[in-house]
């Protein structure tokens, strides 16, 4: 019998074959924390007694939920995790380079086939190369810095099968917006996602990463995406055999396959206040926004500051419209001064942030209030992500962001 | 018996001639109101009963203290602010385009000669271009916006001559910590800072923007540089008579003058938490530091992000330093992408902001912590002023502070 994706890493990282549902001891790649949780993480482990990191090299620490702070007490958890870093000799601390999912796959912490864990929920993203990773808890962290291993409940598979050329304004967050209608928000709840077929091997690994983000919001353990040439110029590595054959096999066995045509896909939006709430935007056209957020680890890569680029191309933000862009990464920022992005964005009138995840969640550079509506690109609309509970938050992709942005209202 | 140029101004624009302690009620050409005070403004303005602005053409609404949003109601006050306006047929509404200071004077707002006034005591800005320019409460504003008129008491005039080449290191903001020093925090309550000689002369608008911009610091009501060929080119026009008159009169009246050698002048610094308590940097060498501010409608100039590039070109900031940039507008953030300036500081680990007063003021952007040190181009160190009161700060040229930035100390 064959496996999907997710067993074929763990069969590869454990040596034994596995099946859903089975309990598996990974032995664990790569970890991440990021400055909310390095204080607990800090703290929990020395609380276990560790006397040091099981491997420095394999742990990243990452500045950017905080940056630049914007709170009176921000600061202390650099000051926390500076300490943590020198006292256990971490080697990679990257305390204002660009929102953690970002640089995990961008600094090339992550490679194909890796077994990933990371403080935050959107740590599904690294599946966009083809590697397994996860959100975990603060003491589930400390415990990996201290042994290097972490057990898992092998997650069954949903294959996602896309085929076809995708209309021009629709871009992978349209797709992964309808996937999670169509899914449900609890609907690949400890589930793995994996995506395969012609739309998805067209795909930059940008736009996959875009998918892998949002795999999360349904439920998912992680999203996976088998590696290809584009992956590996993207990681900077030579595929090996086992980073190729990580192809879901035809005789493999999956709780569920969803087909898409790529051609029936749309623009739509995620409507307040659920992810799954999808809404094609000819639907939602004309109601009026009071701001527009591009950005995020979910929709701040060049390509998609670059399709915001070409709609804001000669045109203005709307009067009373505060658009607000974020890249992912300093990377991004400088590729994208280079390429004349950020210089057509700031002459259409757009609010120009640093890379980092202020806005997404709700800390600062464009808090909204009682009754402002705002379309935005990252991945959740919950009540209160944004602002006050009464705030409307819209998820689009960046083009029909920055649509909107023009216009001052849904187009 | 002749006149200083603040006497000349307020004659002009009276009709009368003037000397120091007449009130005199001058007719406003221009104010400047920002997004902290519009609502205060806006409810003064319609308590005292009136219909209409005097002059629409002549108000100008800034939204720049707020923006990014950083606080759940902050855009309260642009909702305020807009309803305003359209009410009142505002014309002039900078809703995200930089600081207040500097679009008054970058966007024309500001002649020189005018009488201008401003919801800001950093209004003496103006004076950089040679007019009378000050800070108001918001009901002494919503009086002017119903009549266009407003009384002053003659201010006093102090001289300050200052001749001679500077050294290398030395930037106009050295100057004016050095003057603030010396006249002391109360030195020139209530008089007017009439700047002269060849220092001065050879001075950018910009340099002489900087120390309007902090003559308020001294106490003073208004600042004043007389208008030349540069002030011309800067404010794009051709000077008239009156405008080329604004120099003090060989027989006017001073109250005091004070007369400098430029080749004297050294960096120096405003330490912890006086800003007339200045230090030779020298003096301070070797304080470890936790973050830098380069920025702010004191120091957010092309010139003065130019010399912190020079400084940082091909250098890295300190480990655990935090090196904010923030441009005085959006016309300097796109000059210095231009001039490959951005690019250079982003590479060097700088963390770029939009225009915007958030961290001067403490809302956002970089706040600080007990115990932590910063050194910023700002214009006040006051207890508190960046985060919270155990905070310090060190104010400092861009070139000093970018040098700082490397060094994570004083150097």
């Amino acid at each position: 019998m064959g496996e999907t994706v997710i067993e074929k890493i763990i069969h590869h990282n454990t040596g034994k074959k596995v099946k859903p549902g089975d309990i598996a001891t990974v032995s664990v790649d790569r970890v991440m924390i990021h400055d909310i949780f390095i204080p607990f993480v800090a703290e929990k482990f020395e609380e276990m007694g560790f006397q040091k990191l099981w491997d420095p090299d394999k742990v990243v620490l990452i500045y950017d939920h905080l940056v630049p702070a914007s709170q009176l007490d921000d600061t202390r958890h650099f000051h926390t995790g500076d300490a943590f870093a020198e006292k256990y000799g971490m080697i990679h601390v990257h305390r204002s380079d660009g929102i953690c999912h970002q640089l995990m796959t961008e600094a090339g912490y992550v490679k194909p086939g890796d077994v990933v864990f990371g403080t935050d929920s959107h740590t599904t993203t690294y599946g966009c190369v083809g590697a397994f990773s996860s959100g975990i808890g603060y003491t589930e962290m400390a415990s990996i810095l201290g042994t290097g291993s972490m057990w898992i409940r092998v997650p069954e598979t949903i294959k996602v099968v896309i085929n076809g050329k995708l209309p021009e304004n629709v871009m992978s967050k349209d797709v992964i917006l309808r996937l999670l209608g169509d899914l449900g928000a609890d609907g690949a709840t400890y589930r793995a996602l994996e995506f395969t077929g012609s739309t998805v091997e067209e795909m930059s690994v940008s736009s996959r990463m875009t998918m892998a983000n949002m795999a999360v919001e349904a439920g998912a353990k992680c999203a996976l995406f088998t590696p290809d040439e584009k992956t590996a110029e993207y990681c900077n590595v030579t595929l090996n055999d086992y980073q190729k054959s990580l192809v879901g096999d035809e005789d493999a066995s999956y709780c569920k396959t969803v087909v898409y045509k790529a051609e029936d896909f749309v623009p739509v939006m995620a409507c307040p206040s659920q992810v799954d709430k999808i809404r094609n935007v000819s639907e939602l056209s004309g109601i009026p926004i009071d701001q527009v957020f591009i950005g995020s680890c979910t929709n701040g890569r060049l390509e998609d500051l670059q399709a915001a680029a070409e709609v804001l191309k000669g045109r203005k933000v709307a009067d009373y419209v505060k658009l607000i862009v974020t890249p992912a990464s300093r990377k991004i920022y400088r590729q994208a001064i280079e390429l004349g992005i950020m210089d057509v964005l700031a002459e259409a009138g757009a609010i120009i942030t640093h890379p980092g995840c202020g806005l997404c969640c709700g800390r600062t550079g464009g808090i909204l209030t009682d009754g402002e509506r705002v379309v935005a690109t990252n991945n959740r609309n919950f009540l209160g992500r944004m602002g006050t509970s009464k705030v409307e938050i819209y998820l689009a992709s960046p083009k029909t962001a920055a649509a909107c942005a023009v216009a001052g209202k849904i187009v």
